[in-house]
């Protein structure tokens, strides 16, 4: 172990980012399992990326066959992107029929910008100011984890991320409004700057703010600003996508608006590196005519097959109906556990929050971080977000059975009895 | 084939791109060798993202085993990103020896970028003026095949091409000196309009500008520049890397200077999508102190396996030796072309060029494109590059025969043999 960080310094650099206060050393997934090198096994409450279950054999198989056949660029003509992109895109509705295939969240979120930026002539985004879309230079302007290289630039505006235990705006009631009326103001900022408004991007679950509790219709007061503005929706469905949220394929069906453009990641090729843009053939004739995007391990066909044998076990393994039946059994459990710092049990499909606040009313931090550590020490792999990382995250692989909650709120509830938390 | 046209169309949206008039749809690859779905063989003369061959078994068996044993995420110790640093660093010299890996050359020189930002605290950067690195937003900013949406930013100076046929500076002899003297210019320009120099991008080869000949120490009177105005210099390897060159494993190894950032991209991983920045370890401190970069996909275990595979493949089927001694066959033959246009051929390693120039010396592009077409009728795959797309590419995979290269010259012989020019 020790000598796994001192290769990893010496080869890597430093502060190349870890979990746990003991990062663990993984060799093996299978389901919703890990292993460590010593062979001790965890029950993976976190990863999304291995959508279907780690090492899903109907996806290895996919890309061990198509690897083996052949993989070259959309340059040549293939049929596996466009059998994807049919698939892929029959799930959406508001005319978002149209792909455009990349590797990372990140690369889709930078050209989700360009879009924008294309299409209206405006160069102005908004974001919230607890979040995080990616890593380019572009995207990463919008963060807030970490200031961006260079500094905030000047047509970037970060409005109060939604927030359940402190709304924006002070109630939970006005808080629509109130998030409508930060925008439509940091909207006129930007005009008044000279950048004007290209769009607003965010998590229609607002998932690295925290995960708040929000309705369906949240939106719709913000929706109108920026319409009525002129700028784009861009909608980052990176965590809540392909089914996470138990109920919708994705988060901005459940929230109920139409985004103009929507982007994938994570969990879209379970694990190999593949992501994908999707938008309406109006936005992606402008960006086309605009600019001579080219990928090329963008739709390469091993990254199209692995996609969609992905796509293809959500469906044959009724994934999403398990997400939301295991979830709402799950967070039953998390409302009943009682806990003097627990402020709020929120979920939606397989993605819970778990927040803790003091007896002061100050975010719980240090006792959620002291919470993790302890569930990884009883075999348990979850992690913490928001603003305060006072919120407990578990957002386990799809496949995550009523089983394996019980387990793992077994394991909270004697966790949460055996944490000290003064 | 019209068919898959039509739904290309339908689903991805206008203009992307593709290669030939008619383009090909492969089915199968092996090798140099290519199928299209019509069961016709192609000889791939162009394609280096099957560096160690189109589906070489060793890295399609490392992938699918590595993709059933285990894929996370660097957040997780693992040896398989350790393994493949040590291994890659230590083919670099001047103390290049941390590594970031990520999905796509892009990605990497939109770090590259940042690195130097980071470290110099400017934001100036310079490229030539006929060059591509990638299609970030950052990136896009540096290429010049088509501008930026946004238009070219002033904090980007694009300085003219090396170019053999037509020298910058005007004489062959001269244009290492002209270089660097249009590249000190431009780092004048860039402190006086305030944004300071950070460094300069550039391919060691020029391949996109038209690969042209240029001899080792074409760099020096540059680098001195450099290294006064105290900018970093960022070495794409992307195209020459992983030993394309056959004398060197990177270009900046024949072309003879010390970059202090390099990228690396396509051929890492025979298609995997895999990519790659080495740099020093007090410059990956700085980068790393100022940004918190991390990457989902990239380093995983799975894009590690298929990375060690491809090195092992390069030395256990010494193809760099092979590249070397088949590119100087080839080189030879291209020499012996004789026809009316012909400007001058080049070659290093597996790379070459074949510029056309017409009788009133103007670039015979339209020719070029005759030739292109008409070897891909003739089963021959290549394509062309230069500021006037008047240069023959030709950049086959790494296991490129002898017998190959006869195959395509005897073709290439026969097709400028009947090709109009007139």
């Amino acid at each position: 172990m020790s000598d796994l960080l001192t290769r990893r310094t010496r080869l890597l650099g430093p502060n190349v980012p870890t979990f746990y206060d003991t990062p663990v050393h993984i060799v093996k997934g299978e389901g919703v399992w890990l292993w460590d090198a010593d062979g001790r096994k965890y029950l993976d409450c976190y990863n999304n990326v291995p959508h279907v279950g780690h090492c899903h054999p109907k996806v290895v198989d996919a890309i061990a066959r198509q690897a083996t056949t052949l993989n070259t660029h959309t340059r040549y003509l293939h049929e596996g992107i466009l059998d994807y992109a049919e698939r892929l895109t029959a799930k959406f509705s508001h005319d978002l029929s149209q792909m455009i295939m990349v590797c990372t969240g990140s690369e889709a979120n930078d050209i989700a910008l360009r879009i924008a930026q294309a299409v209206t002539g405006k160069t102005g985004f908004i974001a919230t100011d607890n979040t995080y879309h990616g890593n380019t230079t572009a995207v990463s302007q919008l963060s807030t984890r970490r200031p961006p290289i260079g500094g905030y630039p000047d047509h970037i505006r970060l409005v109060p991320a939604p927030d359940t235990v402190r709304p924006v705006g002070g109630t939970h009631d006005g808080q629509a409004d109130a998030f409508a009326e930060n925008v439509a103001h940091a909207i006129r900022e930007l005009e008044v700057a000279g950048h004007g408004f290209a769009g607003l991007m965010l998590c229609p679950t607002f998932a690295n703010e925290g995960f708040p509790a929000l309705s369906p219709g949240f939106l719709d007061p913000t929706v109108k600003v920026i319409r009525q503005a002129g700028g784009l929706i861009l909608c980052d469905e990176v965590q809540p996508g392909f089914g996470r949220i138990g109920t919708h394929w994705w988060g901005h069906e459940w929230l109920g608006f139409a985004p103009d453009v929507v982007t994938l990641g994570k969990p879209m090729a379970n694990g190999h590196p593949c992501a994908a843009l999707i938008t309406r053939p109006d936005l992606m004739k402008t960006f086309r005519d605009a600019f001579g995007y080219f990928n090329t391990f963008g739709g390469n066909p091993v990254s199209c097959a692995a996609a969609l044998a992905t796509l293809d076990v959500v469906e044959e393994e009724d994934l999403i109906t398990k997400a939301r039946n295991v979830g709402e059994y799950a967070l039953e459990r998390l409302h009943s556990i009682s806990h003097p710092l627990k402020a709020e049990a929120r979920g939606l499909g397989l993605f819970f929050g778990l927040e803790f606040v003091n007896d002061d009313g100050t975010p719980a931090t240090d006792f959620t971080a002291r919470v993790v550590e302890a569930m990884r020490e009883n075999d348990v792999l979850l992690n913490r977000i928001g603003r305060h990382m006072n919120t407990l995250k578990m957002r386990p692989p799809m496949p995550f059975s009523k089983d394996n909650a019980d387990l793992a709120m077994d394991i909270l509830d004697h966790v949460l009895a055996t944490t000290p938390y003064d």
